[in-house]
């Protein structure tokens, strides 16, 4: 049955990554992942429960990419560098998150009913960054002094900037992640010879 | 006429910062500004040309705003730090254009037809700030020597991103001003005797 819920939340992901928010519809979501809408009512009892559940299940995914991408980094910078630009990547899966979070950040001024869990993801996802600036503050990859959260809270909203462009259609996505390497190495003292520019 | 117009344009700004575009209904903007809704049929033709012609009234006040603001600034990091610290006001109207942009921004992934209007408000925008990092790299006042176009993509980008977060609650307003006036110190090489921290 865990499996079944995975495949109703990914579909509703793809929903929200498509329409919006408020295009949000139960029936839609039910129709892609190939249940009936009678079992949606029953994990989720409402909309309102499905979205909350959605966010809660795309913060996994986010969390488990970036574990993932940890456990082969060397240092802390080329951690880092590989944790944001991972957020302008354009395989479906990533590219869906990229918009999801997006719409939800925007939405969360109109409906503050939103605001408790994007807290939560902006705060793990900030925290798993400072992490990484500590580390690389300690081995040497990272020269800036400022204090991790500071940085962290640059760099993701720096990220939040370019990957909201990147989906407007403003800046291609490649000029995104340019743009991204040349400000991690300019904020954090990354020197060319440390981390090659992707 | 043209302040009938005006007054209308206003009110449809108001109604987008409140409710999104999604919200935005024809008859909401004609009772704000007090006219008869088949006024606003007359001068706009459909909702569509309401929305087109607010988002370039929208365009001209932000672009007024920082006219305003560059007749009384000294050096390049003076006006600099000013244009983008007036991103973060919290004053209506000011709240109102950040409210209005983030909104339209997030929705030109749903709408492309908003991406035309968007990509000249980006553009008008960060050729500003482009021309404000150039002078302060000819009076010495900025030492980063990385090019104007660059820097003005990557600061526009801090701020959209800064302004994201705030509005939808992520961090106060003093905070994001205070990471703005981080990065642009840093991202620009500025030192603290040149330009005091807000």
């Amino acid at each position: 049955m865990a499996d079944r819920k995975h495949i109703i939340l990914d579909a509703a992901i793809s929903v929200i990554a498509r329409k919006g928010l408020g295009g949000l519809r139960v029936e839609e979501v039910a129709e892609r992942a190939g249940v009936a809408v009678s079992l949606l009512y029953y994990h989720f009892d409402n909309r309102r429960g499905l979205v909350r559940a959605t966010l809660e299940h795309a913060n996994e995914r986010a969390a488990q990419t970036i574990k993932d991408l940890s456990a082969d980094q060397r240092t802390g910078a080329e951690l880092i560098i590989t944790m944001l630009l991972a957020e302008l990547e354009d395989p479906a899966q990533a590219r869906e998150l990229s918009v999801l979070w997006s719409e939800v950040m925007a939405s969360a001024f109109f409906d503050p009913s939103l605001r408790d869990q994007l807290a939560e993801a902006s705060d793990r996802w900030a925290a798993l960054v400072a992490d990484a600036v500590w580390r690389g503050q300690e081995d040497g990859s990272i020269g800036a002094l400022t204090a991790p959260a500071d940085l962290a809270a640059l760099l993701t909203s720096m990220v939040d900037g370019l990957s909201a462009r990147w989906l407007a259609g403003l800046i291609t996505r490649e000029r995104a992640r340019e743009l991204l390497a040349m400000s991690v190495m300019s904020m954090l003292g990354i020197h060319h010879a440390t981390v090659s520019r992707p």
